[in-house]
């Protein structure tokens, strides 16, 4: 029984996120009050503070999650893969289908960081950092074994641009899956950190 | 006399603007009340009110300068130049400075779109449409004439967004300069572009 409850708990905490994250990225952060919150999960202040501490968690919790995931998987990659060409296309796969299947949380998470106080702002901070240096590890590793141009933070950050922007205009339902966008994406990349410039 | 009345009203007008856009660009534009933001110009309520209509207009204005002149210096470019590396390169060099001249307002430009209300919403949304066709054309005009690969939307917003991304992490007094920086993304966009994929 107990564990039952905690188990509606926690997908009752779960809905309350993932319509938190549709308000936030809809809007902004500090455009949605908790009352507003409340209704849109049809809980009144009472039960929604029974499942929350504040509405700072909930964008806490938000922000921390996918990046965190993105990082950790980041990191399983880079010891997985030993090609860094093949890391560049595991990494932007898993990046861009992230944000194609949770595109409200990742808008929040890129978006909204200046809305977290201290010491959440520079913990999610680190978390992106720890994400970034997946990528550069895997440059660096390319540019190292004259697969890929000689490292440069520019295009660390140009090529990280270019993925995490897709959460302004990939469309859930759109013409192409998030898998081809993806494909598109990685093969960008790769130009990027090609050994050759280009011709024109 | 009304001349210098005129021109004093406009620079505070200006000095408003800016420090608007800082407080909006480090802490979100809801996050900012008229009377923070009247602290911050060291103005009280009725003299600020004297300057501005409401909040929502200085992030009117501040959204719409920006990349207004954007599309203009843009559809400039797009006449005189009829070479599309060339236009690239120049689209390129003025989106980096003005960012990084400009950067507080770009980020607000870039990222409180969702903060604007109706019809000011749509207006500034057009106005982006409107940049975002002048790379267009310059990416059709180069499949065109065999120089670029064939034009491909997601090509299109994968350049777009290795530009924009640059308002979160140029540095004003970092170690590159935003010319340097701009070249360095001019030659990763044109070898997005180029008619040749990476040999990696």
């Amino acid at each position: 029984m107990d564990t039952v409850e905690r188990s509606a708990g926690q997908s009752q905490r779960e809905r309350i996120l993932q319509v938190a994250a549709r308000l936030f990225a809809e809007r902004g952060y500090h455009a949605i009050g908790i009352s507003e919150l409340g209704d849109a999960v049809q809980l009144g202040r009472g039960a929604l503070y029974h499942h929350i501490k504040s509405k700072e968690d909930l964008l806490y919790d938000i922000s921390k999650e996918y990046i965190a995931d993105l990082a950790d998987f980041g990191e399983r990659v880079a010891r997985g893969e030993p090609d860094p060409a093949q890391r560049v296309r595991m990494l932007g796969k898993q990046l861009v289908l992230k944000i194609a299947s949770h595109q409200a949380e990742l808008t929040v998470c890129f978006r909204e960081i200046q809305s977290l106080t201290e010491p959440r702002r520079s913990e999610v901070l680190a978390l992106h950092g720890k994400y970034e240096k997946v990528w550069r590890d895997a440059m660096v590793d390319g540019a190292d074994l004259g697969l890929f141009r000689p490292y440069d933070p520019i295009v660390l950050k140009g090529v990280l641009g270019m993925y995490f922007y897709s959460y302004l205009w990939m469309k859930p339902d759109g013409r192409l899956t998030p898998a081809s966008i993806a494909e598109r994406l990685n093969e960008m990349a790769l130009r990027m950190l090609d050994i050759q410039g280009p011709v024109a």
